[in-house]
């Protein structure tokens, strides 16, 4: 079984060739079988291309009933008979390239729809939809082939690039952004940063938060996250960075290319991420410190010194991966030694 | 003094014997009293019901003004005098069962705002209450008896059941909603998961999302909270879940009947949580685990493991909660002890 | 280079001694000089007036091009030849006050958009501006130049005092703000708390929130940050008390004057904070406890108990400072000792 026709409607069918093309794999024979979709191995049918993500599902595997599975050379020895073998060196990314063929990414369906508000000034390049209830700011530039959803919001005075989408609840503020952004729903860019001076006396006086959100080419921010504008000088998310949902990113903060931060991470004003850092989920990042380039942070973790490039930290503070482990394994055996006084712990 | 009739008005005034039967409770005498509202210990006047919700809260019962007390056996002797005691074996509940008498949820206005946006093929049962703004998408199907409140989106194709409700500016899409389904202000449910591959030049390539949400009867999810589509097949919350605020579901998470998902918790992709499971505030649960039914996780707690049935787990990384109380009991200890030198710690 | 004219024009040009008045500066000559914009130091051009925030800006300093610096007195020295120093006590707190001359807080312009819905006998007191598709409940009460921003609703019967600010999607529902109230983006004010009673068959009953939320004067709320309304009394925000995004206050929370409480921190139900204490970024609080008075809670610290005023305290469960720096040293010597045995650690 495919996807819901009635969320998803397959924009296939597809001959296996054009399949296996997708896929960069090989295959034997039956090039011109049809498929209708593509489905995970345990719901697929005889129509649908399933992929194999590794030992963990083997039992899935040769239990399948796909018409054609994605995988490395070596494991199609498990497939059932009847199903076609489609090798490849990634499964995975086949899978991702495949899936598109029936579910391409939604094109735009152009035109402004009669309750929305655009300002005075703003231009819509060809081939936009503009949604219910949208609201384009005066004197903004929408590239071509935008999608504006439902309800989102396009700050006076913003750029976008060519094919960028805005879910519906989006909002886009002080915000130049490059082509093919996307901001899912009830995303927020461009909010006031948490700005001010407390005086002696205990009063906050807010510092004028007047900078910029510069977002890069394909940088796509997850479902209610909500990146901050520079103080003064700009916040800037390099092309490719993909924010996950509810991820907070604080005023003047930079990353390079590709960089992944997971739900619910937080990174403090003013810090620096290089190319292709990771953040696992629920981490925080304190202000002012740089994380360099390909640099993993663990889940949960709390980074509050500098990280080099390359490193893996864990833990709350962060320490590098391998002292931590070795932590708390001691602390564990700690606690399961038998005490012998009251006063000091762990000897034996 | 009862709720703040501007917000709360009451749907009042109500017979004592008709609160002590709401109640389960058994109470002495005038059953004809008339009481006009709830209200907490310290502020409820004559015409109030108040509860009693433990020792905490003793100096406040026993200076009470209320009218009657809802409590249990063998309090009732801490009552001023002229306040009638309410007898019953739960408190907490029985209060809930008079609130809702004198406050029950608000029933729809039934009515289709000139505002709202209504999608091709869309059908609207009766008794529906469409607000400002509201968009309903082409073919969704609303049961009867619905709250689709101001700026709430429902998705093209989705299905609710009877007496769902959606309050301002939530958004349901990819979904099918059993009865009494309740999205709080600004959820988002069926937004598109955090699925990507990246290849080896580092570009991350998106896995179309192409599965639904599946929302089980009495399902709530709180306010800006967020429960991303299955990647392919379906993320399920079973009957009776309810999300706390700012709570992040990835996509195929799958939860059974009733499970409490409090303030600001993480359930990454993939991830089964039984019937009944507890996790408390702000505590992550890593993708692709199973976690029991009626296991506990603590606030802040990081699940990296399956949890057995019935396991409390506590700390990040998540231990049971044991062995965590006793390591940390260590620890403290560990540093609260003279330190002989300075190249290792805890000797004697 | 100041800020960019098309998202903050200035409103500047100013006079040397208006900008130093303003910063309560001291400086020598060129009273009439005239600058146009503030800008930092690194990006800032001779008409720019920028400061310096410490050591760590020194090299930033000693090369800058701005035409004036605010800084402390004895650090004039490290100017380049033709920028004028500035000299004053606090030079942060004097930059807000000088970029405030060039950008004020933006005043609304007054009128009603023409898709904007108003409640019955709501009144919308002068100088208001409400934007595109805003909805303003029944009865609501909207004090002299509020700015009410696109896709903001404001629940029937809800008070604003003056120049309050609902950024685009906000909402706030029973509620009782002061004057100068700001709610950013998607901010939500007066969810029903996350408040139910589990009967020994395992269902959720829902205890009707009847309580309001109360905002003193000059409370700002993050973007997408929740505020819950009190389950039955209020939940109140002291005066000045500041929300980071993403924050999340439970049910009946109570702070005192002048909070700060940063991005991705959840307060439980009924937990009790003094006047100016510090919560920094994903702390969380639990229940029913009290911290008191300029007590500081660390970033991802976990608050299980009361916390005395002026107290600071880190780590999950949160422990005083001090001691927690301890015993995370200790920890780390311990597991950079070497080992004598595998059964038991840390002994020599």
């Amino acid at each position: 079984m495919g996807a819901d026709p009635r969320f998803f409607p397959s924009a296939g069918p597809r001959r296996l060739a054009e399949i296996a093309a997708a896929a960069e794999a090989r295959f034997a024979g039956e090039a011109e079988r049809i498929f209708t979709d593509v489905a995970p191995l345990a719901l697929a049918g005889p129509e649908d291309v399933a992929f194999y993500e590794g030992r963990r599902h083997i039992a899935a595997l040769k239990a399948t009933r796909a018409g054609a599975v994605l995988l490395p050379a070596g494991t199609e020895g498990d497939l059932p008979a009847g199903t076609i073998a489609l090798i490849c060196a990634a499964p995975q990314l086949a899978y991702a390239r495949v899936a598109a063929l029936f579910h391409p990414r939604p094109r735009p369906v152009p035109g402004i729809h009669p309750t929305a508000v655009v300002g005075e000034g703003a231009t819509i390049e060809e081939g936009c939809e503009i949604g219910p209830f949208a609201v384009i700011g005066a004197r903004a530039e929408i590239g071509p082939g935008c999608i504006i959803g439902p309800h989102a919001v396009v700050g006076d005075g913003c750029v976008l690039g060519a094919g960028c989408i805005l879910r519906s609840h989006a909002s886009l503020l002080h915000c130049l952004a490059g082509v093919a952004v996307v901001l899912n729903e009830g995303a927020r860019v461009g909010g006031e940063g948490y700005g001010f001076v407390t005086t002696p006396m205990g009063e906050h006086v807010t510092v004028p938060q007047i900078g910029r959100v510069i977002l890069g080419d394909a940088v796509e921010i997850g479902v209610n996250a909500c990146v901050d504008r520079g103080a003064g000088g700009d916040t800037v998310l390099g092309p490719g960075t993909r924010l996950d949902n509810l991820v907070q990113i604080g005023h003047n903060v930079k990353t390079g290319r590709g960089c992944v931060i997971v739900a619910q991470v937080g990174i403090a004003g003013s810090a620096e991420l290089g190319d292709f850092v990771v953040v696992a989920a629920q981490a925080g990042v304190v202000g002012h410190i740089t994380v360099g380039s390909k640099a993993r942070v663990g889940a949960q973790a709390g980074v509050m010194n500098d990280v080099p490039p390359g490193t893996d930290v864990v833990g709350s503070p962060a320490w590098p991966a391998r002292e931590t482990m070795r932590a708390f394994a001691r602390l564990r055996q700690l606690a399961a030694a038998p005490k012998k006084d009251g006063t000091s712990g762990g000897s034996p």
